[in-house]
């Protein structure tokens, strides 16, 4: 027998998610029941309870002058890490140069030292409260890559953990491997590419916790060559390909995720027509991470390139030691207010968008029957104020399967 | 006999507030103690427990992990208003012209007739949850301006219930009277300008609330020559006068400002050298408002002018219906990231500084022994993560005279 966990009523607006007809399919004065953890119906509220009586609910909630969103699917994180590099943020406000902090032992290679020396008890006390602050703000789907151990031993207790993580935590948690994040002090580019393939790869595959392998294929780090290497050889494993690609300059990264039909494509700060169209051909869904650029000065992606050619992005945190933002409610803000973009195609980005950019649409980001009720109730009559109200966290309570979790 | 309410113990760090040798003045490893609502000592732990043992005190804290700061003195805001005007900040979004929302009814006189239509109950009611949510984002003090009645009976009712909310929330509230804030649609601006003079100013100064007299001063909303009229008689009610100024263009209000000894100039995005060196030898304190430049995707104040000429600056929110952001923690972060001030000038800025352009200075702002004890903890290791942990509330507990409100 089904049973009726959750009714949501009088709501002031529930998403449902990206329309056919409109950007954003939603319905005002509604209410959602959910059976087994499911979406069992939505739509106006007399509707919904004529057919789901609020008292036959385990969990009946009265959402007068609120609104229900699908929870956020944040699809890009290096979430799992350890030590405080907030001074470097201050050093370089106050004029340092990268380079002298890089000098200083500073930069991701400090993080790499921090999380070596970890326990794996220390790193998933670090990752669990940015787990909670990530679902306080709404999200209930988040990937968190490897990558800050750089050998073989420390990657998979960094994927281990990311493991037990999503075990131990109501948010749903997507590993990607992503030993090809920097290149370790003692190696050059190119060896390195021979340990993440030769050394890491047979590893993580054998130990089989990641989902995704990524790649940053960045000048100074893994040139086109090598990142083809890597996301061959994680092929070969049976990981999807996902590359960082065109964040500080046009390399080619776009265009070898369009060659592998890779999931997903992310930054694309410096991605030109070509590479637009590239992976729109090639179904790879752009992130977009306005964080980064906000946190580090930078210009934005072109979202509205992307947009107005007809294609769809993700938007997502980048939640790192350089980017310390765990909240997808200001990434969507920044990608209005930095990326005009417009308050329904962020929310898209942020929900649709990103279970897009995990291999997840159908499954997670929406809020239509049969899918799993992750949502989101904001304190607010309309998922406008999500950006309108930037700098605040607006969201009440959040479902994971109809079972209230924050 | 003095009582001792109040021992917060071990922090990583307590912020005093700006320093003479340093920018800033704070503890490590630190602790605080209250007396009657107001600091008695700060220091290392060992040397203030030895003195104030936390066994003595009403509430005992241990605040291991977590840094104390000055409550903000959030010296700029419009927070009491009436409506809903997200539908326009995602109009903007959407591609949509200022001059054809205007045209539609939208804009600043919308919030006006839905601020004389409101009852004082609901104006009350509005209000007081945006406290909530200032005081929980740290803000302990906090200026909030008539000027959406721009008729004698609505502006009067606007600063009654400023007072009424003074008295009902914890938080300090101080009232701004800005009869002087639009052109109502019926008038022009000298005519109007008359009646803020002739009607509005009298009744203001009769009902006894308004400490500040403020006028937007800029092109196309009042003249030089028409602020000047506006604070002068002003102060010949007792009220202080502050000016909205150089925000669109550089019209003059920062000289006017510094003309008058005014406690602050505000906004100041197209100020001068001049202007900058008028106000620091007339001791006006510069309010910087990185928010709303954010929010209308304008260039930002050239905060860095400001302190490398030797002056000081206050930042605030702006919090209104154009710039729908309570948070002080946020205005920091966006002065760093978007004005290139240290964490530290930021800091300052948002609590010494904002009590100096609310004439505060030595009474709020700051944690020195004999100040009220107005303070909030924050779950981060230093005062770095404010800006740090941007779009997040890394807010724990807010005290005001020593006793939690939040
Ligand atoms: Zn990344
Ligand atoms: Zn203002």
């Amino acid at each position: 027998m089904t049973e009726l966990t959750t009714v949501i009523h009088d709501a002031s607006e529930i998403v449902v998610g990206p329309g056919t007809d409109v950007p954003l399919e939603r319905y005002e004065n509604a209410a959602i029941a959910v059976t087994d953890g499911h979406v069992a119906a939505i739509g106006p509220t007399e509707e919904i309870t004529d057919e789901y009586p609020a008292e036959n609910a385990t969990h009946a909630i009265d959402a007068g002058g609120k609104t229900v969103i699908p929870g956020f699917v944040d699809s890009h994180t290096h979430g799992l890490f350890a030590g405080d590099r907030s001074d470097e943020f201050a050093a370089k406000l106050g004029g340092e140069q990268y380079q002298d902090i890089l000098a200083e032992g500073g930069g991701i290679l400090r993080t790499v030292n921090a999380v070596r020396e970890a326990s794996d008890e220390q790193l998933l006390s670090n990752l669990l409260p940015n787990l909670d602050t990530m679902c306080a703000h709404g999200t209930t789907t988040v990937e968190i890559k490897s990558g800050y151990g750089l050998d073989t031993e420390t990657e998979l207790r960094m994927l281990d953990v990311i493991q037990q993580a999503d075990e131990e935590h109501p948010i749903d948690v997507v590993p990607t491997f992503m030993g090809a994040h920097a290149v370790p002090e003692d190696e050059n580019a190119e060896s390195y590419t021979d340990r993440v393939i030769d050394d890491q790869l047979p590893a993580v595959a054998e130990q089989g916790i990641a989902e995704f392998c990524d790649v940053f294929c960045e000048e100074d780090v893994f040139s086109v060559a090598q990142s083809r290497r890597v996301l061959e050889a994680g092929m070969e494993h049976g990981l999807t390909p996902k590359v960082h690609a065109e964040e500080f300059v046009r390399l080619g990264g776009a265009q070898l995720a369009a060659e592998f039909g890779a999931t997903s494509a992310d930054h694309l700060l410096h991605a030109n027509g070509d590479d637009r169209a590239a992976l729109a051909d090639a179904g790879v869904t752009p992130v977009l991470l306005p964080g980064t650029a906000f946190s580090l000065g930078a210009d934005y992606a072109d979202a509205r390139a992307f947009l107005d050619e007809g294609g769809s992005v993700a938007v997502a945190t980048d939640f790192n030691p350089n980017c310390h933002s765990q909240s997808m409610g200001f990434a969507i803000a920044l990608a209005c207010v930095g990326m005009e973009m417009t308050p329904a195609e962020a929310l898209v980005a942020g929900t649709h968008g990103g279970a897009r950019a995990l291999d997840r649409a159908g499954e997670v980001g929406t809020l239509r029957e049969g899918m799993p009720a992750d949502m989101a109730i904001i304190d607010a009559p309309t998922y406008i104020h999500l950006p309108y109200n930037f700098g605040v966290n607006i969201v009440d309570n959040v479902y994971k399967m109809g079972e209230v979790v924050e």
